[in-house]
């Protein structure tokens, strides 16, 4: 008898959402795509042609999709406004989530979607946060472990875009959360996984300009940011937000222990290739987030998988989801407000007449 | 209705038969692996555990594997003293051959699979050159077609092992045809990838050395092996070999140009982790060929089977893999006699004598 | 007739003294080094076989040397606490001055010298940053200037020392005006550099901890340090300082424009070796700030020798020095207060009670 | 009293020569430039702007200059073809000689230089190969006399010059001795450092193209070309030489031991820094050699003047001077005339009906 595979619909067919049904149809083994939904019908018309055919029941309501006899799994890549929405009502329907990040941009939001999840222990919830998943962020974690670096104390990771001149950020900036909360989330997802998901930060300072989108203001948002979160136990992770790098994605992390530092793409690159030429030497760079994490992905649809199929721990909480939005919404508040924001030790905030 | 699948079997279920094998089952969406073949009962029991659940039917007989009906394809993996023979049997039983390399290390034997090709031209016939499936490689041809760097005039190319201190390479030594034709092979087909294939040698030189393992002179072999290949129309491509790295696999490929020049692989790496320590900065290596060339082998698979389902062109001539051969031999005689060798502008070989 | 040299005299043979003076002696062309000074016993020793050989005077008195008749100029590497008296002692005897940052850690004092130096506008004072003399910062400065990265806009700056676990650094820390004027005061003379001497900080935050030297808290200073400086002109500096490097010394700066990006540094090297060996590859890193920027001191001392000699511009702004130790000391204060600082677009400090 | 500068004569002003000169003059310290020679009015007007206002006495006439009471040594940079004649004169002149390399392309005269020079062995004379004063080479060395490599086995070496457009180079080639000997000089120097200057070649093969200046072939001269030295104690250099680099000065080279490898240059770089940019990222590289070796030669002037005052050690053998020379002239005849060329294992030539 053939071993089971994980029955799974894919919500969602933009950008993201197709890369997920694709990674979900040809590249996780252990997985069957058996239903789509997209309420676009140009997306629709992409699947009928990439999907269809490969047996996925194709939905234009995602209400319908989750009703399909024999469904187990949902890999949510809609818009993140209807992600905790999605999700819960999957979890209505017992089937496992796999979320997009963030679940929402709203902290509420997020936090009642870890409410439901726990209510059905039995289901596996997961906010993918695709670094995780990544070979080089797993090195650098097991090495970590390994006690190489001696007591991480000083993490600097940055989340840097490459400027698309389209404008299309500025309109997508009413409501991403703003870029702490768009694109740092990735960053503090990173700082909870290698000082520890129960850190408690002390305090937050943040700042940033509006270089090559001046509009963005309108929406309180800005195409570079920096923020620093210090943390209660001695330890301090510091972030760079950019949408305007010319020269591509530039994702790169430093762990900085007591004893060793470990840096995680500190030379971005494409590919192996160097070009020799009267200018010098030049080696490309990806120029979007998946030619960077491409394969994290894959990673992440299989991991997940299997975490379905055998009952087994997700490699990640779903606590760490809400976290790491409640951070980068507190950056994100620092950075408008033009003020620190503290915290007692237990996390709660100090107003400033405490101070 | 589905689109229709290619259905492939996998003959050789060794170390690299094994990645064929789940290669076409898992990341080959356009294939589906029916059958899988090897002699070995331990490689069988693997394959009932990992092939035979997902409908892979298993056979002791490569005879009676390529009898199952409906086959279309097989992929060799086998050891290369039967890749000739069964690439041959699978073509008289009318399927379309992916074959590891080299199709052998004997230069007739090459030619009679080439032959048997020519006869049925309606079939795909190709001898596996993992490293033209690379990113890092088509990347650098592609820049090259671009005239990136004008002419291309000097190649550089090693492959270099990882030192295995088990002494199974001089067992290995007995029938891998020596250095230059079980490693620089690939050197040598990316000579012929980027000078074209049309090239004839002017003349051939090679030298070698046993650092580590001198058991390998009563094979007539080296684990240190530098040789120089000059083309009639003004071209040199020089090789290195080695099975004596301490830190892992490189096999590194220059491009020099009239006008610039490119690099692959000039600085190996496992992957984006820098490791900062008391001694300085280290960054690791693959420890082995699989570790650097996975997804080349995966794409790979994926063109194959594109190219038999769609009647589409192979991206390497078969001829290529004779004259790889051709060429590697002579180095390998030119090593072993400590003799340089001569052709004519037409290719012949001209004799001491007549110089 | 032979051109006339600079006469110069050393005050200060401790670590960066004695380098000074032999700069001036060895590597100053244009200079000749006539007198020096210590009031150290052992320092005097040492001038006494390395200087005193080759004509120059040695003094126990900066006030006796600096009456030398023919005497032109005088290099100060003596303690911080008296660079200031000593630079304006000198300029009351007409010589030309070359001070060691910082002229002070204290605001008045650095502004006492800016005064005296305004009086004698004949005289170069220069207080040496090092790092504007560096063949790579200078490169980075003029590709800037090229306009090659489009309008500066975030500059990311750390130095960063190697670890030493003498307990030195926490004697130090008593005087040495914290971590953000001691150290960052270079990456601040960077920003003044890059992004242009009349920028107006807008607003100061500043995060810290102590993570291997705890006994430093006692005089309110960290090991680890990260600061933002915000400017009004819509640009931002961010700062990290650490003396826990396992590695050495890394000192790397990047300077993000609208269209393009310059780092200088970021892959920190002793030399052009690569060690291979089984853990993989490794690279040296400087152990000190003078492995590094070695050749930076030299250049120094000859740019501020033909500024004397040939009535020319000095290559930095002696008010910047006080502007750089300003912004150090404000970092100092919002990392040891916990608050962050504002000032308003004409560089007025804007106490919280009006924000 | 002052302590003894070494009073030493640059004879060549041409573009070493100028640099000899005032590296002698500024950067030797304890050398003092008492004297200048070139037979060229331009060179000459040259000198007395930088070198005669600084106590340097100039001659047109080699002869004469070395007559000048109280000289103790002479820098030797003028034209390849009087090398010889002069350091012998000069040594009858009981002068130490620093020579540029090389002596001679001729063996003979190579050899009559250490004949002279074994008369007198209380003169210094050395033939200054500059790699062997470079930072990382020495490092390098260090590390394999450290026992990091294990046994060096294999040495890859290359001089790689900037293409020169100008066609200069084929006139040069009239009488440089070939591409060999001119530039392959140093990669074999290093080979004699690195394996031992008593190595034994066992046999020699070469190959050569002229992809850029055609006209070379006339002199029997090649812009590229590849050799490969087998020596008799089981190591093996192989070397590349061009003059079509688009990027600048590539010289690199590889020491392979038995259990590691050392690199040197193998990402060739101007300074630190790195532009990002639409296309990539990009590190410029020195144009030429003395971008690259700088301070080697520098060293060079010191170790030298050391050497002759305190009638130490000079850092390089003599006769290694000629034995370099001598491989480089047999791998240039093995190019020319398409022939190995094979060694018994005392060194002597074994002709080919002998084989």
């Amino acid at each position: 008898m053939a071993p089971q595979k994980l029955k799974v619909a894919a919500a969602g067919l933009g950008r993201m959402g197709k890369r997920h049904a694709l990674n979900f149809l040809n590249r996780t083994p252990r997985a069957e795509l058996v239903a789509a939904f997209s309420p676009d019908p140009t997306e629709l018309a992409w699947a009928k042609q990439h999907l269809e055919p490969y047996g996925v029941t194709l939905y234009d309501s995602y209400e319908k999709m989750i009703q399909q006899p024999g469904l187990q799994a949902v890999v949510i890549g809609t818009a993140t406004s209807v992600h905790a929405e999605e999700a819960i009502q999957a979890m209505e329907k017992n089937l496992h989530v796999l979320c997009e990040k963030p679940l929402s941009t709203n902290i509420e939001v997020c936090k009642s979607v870890v409410e439901a999840a726990k209510k059905r222990p039995h289901l596996k919830v997961m906010c993918g946060f695709s670094r995780r998943f990544d070979d080089s962020y797993r090195d650098a974690y097991n090495k970590v472990e390994q006690g190489l670096i001696g007591r991480p104390s000083i993490l600097r990771s940055q989340t840097c875009d490459k400027h698309d001149p389209s404008g299309f950020f500025v309109a997508y900036a009413a409501w991403s959360g703003g870029v702490f909360v768009d694109m740092a989330v990735h960053d503090i997802d990173l700082t909870l996984w290698f000082f520890g998901d129960d850190i408690i930060p002390k305090s937050i300072s943040a700042h940033g300009i509006t270089a090559v989108q001046p509009d963005l203001r309108k929406y309180n948002d800005y195409d570079n940011a920096v923020g620093i979160v210090e943390f209660h136990n001695g330890k301090i992770a510091y972030y760079y937000c950019s949408r305007m790098m010319a020269h591509g994605q530039e994702d790169t992390t430093e762990i900085i222990g007591t004893e060793g530092k470990l840096s995680v793409n500190a030379n971005p690159q494409q590919n192996f290739v160097n070009y020799y030429h009267a200018g010098g030497i030049t080696r490309e760079v990806p120029a979007h987030y998946y030619g960077r994490f491409e394969m994290a992905f894959v990673k992440e649809a299989n991991e997940f998988t299997a975490a379905c199929l055998d009952n087994g721990p997700l490699p990640i909480k779903l606590t760490n989801a809400v976290k790491a939005v409640e951070i980068g919404a507190a950056l994100q508040e620092a950075l408008v407000s033009g003020k620190q924001i503290h915290y007692d030790d237990v996390g709660r905030r100090i107003e400033k007449a405490q101070l």
